[in-house]
């Protein structure tokens, strides 16, 4: 795109997912054997396809949430891996009910899932892991673990469709934005945390803490991810940068340099995001205006925000390494943008 | 079509349906309550589309398996509403992830929410009424329940993907299509009077007999309906005749014509459900061809073997109203191809 967006403003600090992953990578492997394990169907299509989204499936934070709460309660049992493959079924079968596209996008650029095995399928086993989910919480047999986890997908769902009717939508104000991330992204965050908490039986001072890490790490995470589809270098992101914009999306960056703009500027924004009548010229033209009006530079400040949150809500928890590697995640979350 | 298939082979018996909405009429007055209080939510598009194909919702024979199985066992509490609430939107959320169509059936023809709303909107709002669903069992408190219901919507998951795998293929046998119809119909049945049973805390021997009554009525009502996608009249069905042609959809009408069908017979069925290289007369033919092999009949007489099985499984209970509205609700379903 040839457009730099400087967004660092304090020392460049290594990325902390690692010391996070390693702290609890034997616990990881085993919530990768359980996932594999418990994936599996009759009925072929369903691993197959599950298989092709899991293995594509990123860096495993949601899990991760779960494993290294438990792990700073104090937890020292099993149930965790397992329930930590729930949050990753559950994140799975958002993802390819994501993939699920309307007509009108499909005409102008298609997803991958999908795109390999079409909407239905996508939906079919989507359905499938999430009953599974739902089939291995009853073996945990944890009602509160149920109640966490069936409240975090109702609300997953809410915020879902909250977002469709934000698509193309160029009023769509902050606090609209704000509870569809809070919905579609933190609530699993924070209901990750959540379990880790109630399975170790602590005091509701350290769940309520641990909640308020995971929905504010999901904020940053989610306002971080939308910067990063207007300034990602490509793959590093595992999308394409631009798909928000060709989709209509209104996403921060969005919403900040549309209410700073100028008329013609708000102009140029229905144009291109309400009736979808884009050029090639218009995404980097549309980056040329986050710049000037320093809505990619101040979505990442209000990231930053949050993360304060988040950091501070573990204070109540003794300094150890897991704690400072939870710390090192919201770090890593809003590094991502550097 | 100008075709009359006579399936009758007893005497005409009145509609039996009737007998037993009317022994729990004030019951279900209060599950239609429940699932209008429960499917709402601040997002709007949520009760506006649930509500849309909550209040098309046929005759609710499931939640009513779940009222009259626990009257029949004697139930006295009221956990059996919210309880068969929850498995109309289990139901409801199925139908709205039917109703997901991806592009290449979008050219032919098209399904009813999905027109209005969206593939997004529908698969969204089925995850929300799931959750929700998952949300009041919950509430309910039995993992018993839990465990009887999560089980249920895995096995319907996996019978509609490995229904996707029979759609235009005429090779699909009897054996695949009964494991298609007993997965993604009558678990759904067999849950919804096991859970009657489960809450009524009744002797295992009674829950096992209501679940076989419900899987081998589940089996009885998709038989016929698959029959009646070739022989309704129009306005019966609430649906098109000829979706299941159309669609290229593998039933047993088409299994038992092809099986018994002479080679240019079966090049017609390839051609048609394979290929779905249609014209206008060509539904008339099918129809005709079923006619000449006694594939519809012959699909009712296997119904009927279900209903029978059905019947035998309700000899345990006591003889009383409750029982003989079930065994009338057999009749029912296979009469409608009447």
């Amino acid at each position: 795109m040839g457009i730099v967006v400087n967004l660092k403003d304090d020392a460049k600090k290594p990325s902390s997912i690692d010391s996070l992953s390693l702290l609890i990578k034997e616990d990881l492997k085993d919530v990768n054997k359980i996932i594999v394990t418990r994936m599996a169907s009759k009925i072929d299509l369903i691993p197959k396809l599950a298989g092709h989204i899991v293995a594509a499936g990123g860096k495993r934070i949601r899990p991760m949430l779960t494993l290294s709460s438990a792990k700073l309660c104090g937890y020292k049992g099993d149930r965790h891996l397992a329930l930590a493959a729930c949050v990753e079924f559950i994140h799975t079968a958002t993802l390819l009910h994501d993939d699920v596209v309307d007509t009108s996008i499909l005409r102008r650029g298609e997803s991958s899932a999908n795109l390999l095995f079409g909407n239905q399928a996508s939906v079919l086993v989507g359905d499938f892991l999430f009953s599974r989910a739902f089939q291995m919480m009853v073996e945990d047999g944890s009602l509160d673990v149920l109640r966490i986890l069936s409240h975090a997908s109702s609300v997953i769902a809410e915020g879902e469709v909250l977002q469709l009717t934000t698509v193309n939508n160029t009023e769509t104000g902050e606090n609209i934005y704000l509870e569809v991330i809070k919905s579609k992204t933190a609530q699993l965050f924070a209901a990750a945390c959540e379990v880790g908490a109630v399975i170790a039986k602590r005091p509701a001072i350290e769940q309520r803490a641990l909640e308020t890490y995971g929905i504010n790490l999901g904020i940053t995470f989610q306002l971080v991810d939308d910067v990063l589809d207007y300034t990602a270098k490509q793959g590093n992101l595992g999308k394409t940068i631009g798909d928000d914009f060709r989709e209509g999306k209104v996403s921060l960056p969005v919403i900040l340099a549309f209410s700073r703009g100028t008329s013609e500027e708000r102009q140029f924004w229905r144009r291109t995001l309400e009736s979808l009548d884009q050029t090639d010229a218009d995404l980097e033209y549309a980056i040329k205006l986050m710049s000037k009006h320093d809505a990619l530079s101040d979505a990442i400040k209000r990231a930053r925000h949050y993360g304060s949150i988040a950091r501070d809500s573990l204070g109540i928890f003794d300094d150890n390494p897991i704690r400072s590697s939870l710390v090192g995640l919201i770090d890593f979350c809003i590094e991502r943008a550097n």
